[in-house]
């Protein structure tokens, strides 16, 4: 069984090809045998995380394991989960699933912090269930950094609004609304807006070039995150 | 386990990615859960096709044996192949490899049919060893269709450098020369262009949109046929 980095997709499937594509784009290869070895599971018949979270609904974690567990059976030696939301239940997939995870939110403060943002404040969009599960906000203030957030009326009409239009299929729907509530934080005196949501990039990615170059996308930090580990330690093992 | 589409991917990394990006694209879906799940397999150390078929290189087919096994394993009812040139081992990775597969040139066939192109030429693009093995010559053959394909010189100035340069990331200089030789086709009398290798639609889906709609991506065409087989049987297995 070959050693792969496994990807635990499905959350949303277009989110998990965007990662998919961004990792093999942020991968220095001059050729297929030269790209990292990679098994995806995205299986998305996994009950809605923001639902669970915030209202009691069934949770997300045994059908998250499952995917993690066919990943290692596969030969997985290192999970990447391109899905924001899902890192709240990270420490139980951690240790239930056996294999290290890179966590999507420190992928994205040390980007923050190659970018040298300072003591500026820092636009945050998600689910509401990111939001609520609090683990951006936490690594934010460790460095310093104030956290603007939508309100909630904002977020319900444009940030919920464009993850579902982007589960959908509707891209185009989606990049107004998504730029729309971006606009609302640069407004507020953001200095950055982080795309905490593996939906929002796929919408970002389409909207006006000088609204996107504020954005941070938190798919793509991962990408690079796991390009790093596996250089440094992939060939080896 | 869960039943799944199995994609035997990394052939290119970046077109499987592409794959996976037109197949949830292409399913009538409006949420996660209603997508269909799927398992990807992208180990893109697979020894080269073409060299395999032209020159007695290394053969693909144990490494991809193994992938098509791993996906069964993991809960695959059908396969499909996003590389064109794989196809040559068609047949012993259906028998051997006991599942279903798409071939990717029948659902190129069905989308041609479909669209009516009558008795007229159609230019064909794709690696020297799919061009070789001669499956889509075949079948055009048998609908009457006459193949226009690029000169040898063109080939290897053109397709097979644009196919090196996507799976060497850099998609600017791809698109250059997939548009250069797909009009060298045009000019010939061809009504479509078949982008017969996965790596071609990636470069000619940031080509002049003109260009752009006469041209046939087959990996597009595979995603409908896999579509269309879930919709039909997925449910109910």
């Amino acid at each position: 069984v070959k050693k792969v980095l496994g990807i635990l997709g499905g959350m949303g499937p277009l989110a998990g090809a965007d990662f998919l594509a961004k990792l093999t784009a942020a991968t220095p290869a001059s050729c297929d045998q030269e790209h990292i070895p990679v098994i995806l599971y995205s299986v998305p018949q996994i009950p809605d995380r923001t639902a669970a979270i915030l209202r009691g609904g069934a949770s997300p974690l045994p059908a998250m394991l499952e995917g993690v567990r066919a990943l290692k059976d596969a030969g997985a030696i290192l999970i990447a989960i391109p899905c924001n939301t899902a890192h709240y239940w990270y420490d139980e997939l951690a240790s239930q699933g056996e294999l290290p995870i890179l966590h999507i939110a420190d992928a994205v403060i040390r980007a923050l912090d190659r970018q040298a943002v300072g003591n500026t404040a820092i636009g945050l969009m998600g689910t509401r269930g990111t939001l609520a599960a609090g683990f951006y906000q936490q690594r934010f203030a460790k460095l310093g950094l104030n956290c603007i957030e939508n309100l909630p009326e904002e977020h319900d009409t444009l940030v919920a609004a464009a993850i579902a239009e982007v589960k959908a299929n509707r891209l185009d729907s989606a990049v107004k609304l998504a730029s729309a509530a971006a606009q609302k934080l640069f407004d507020r005196g953001a200095t950055r807006v982080v795309l905490g949501c593996t939906e929002l990039p796929l919408a970002i990615d389409l909207a006006e070039p000088e609204l996107r170059a504020r954005c941070l996308d938190a798919t793509q930090t991962l990408a690079t995150a796991c390009v790093d580990w596996w250089s440094a330690r992939g060939q080896a093992i």
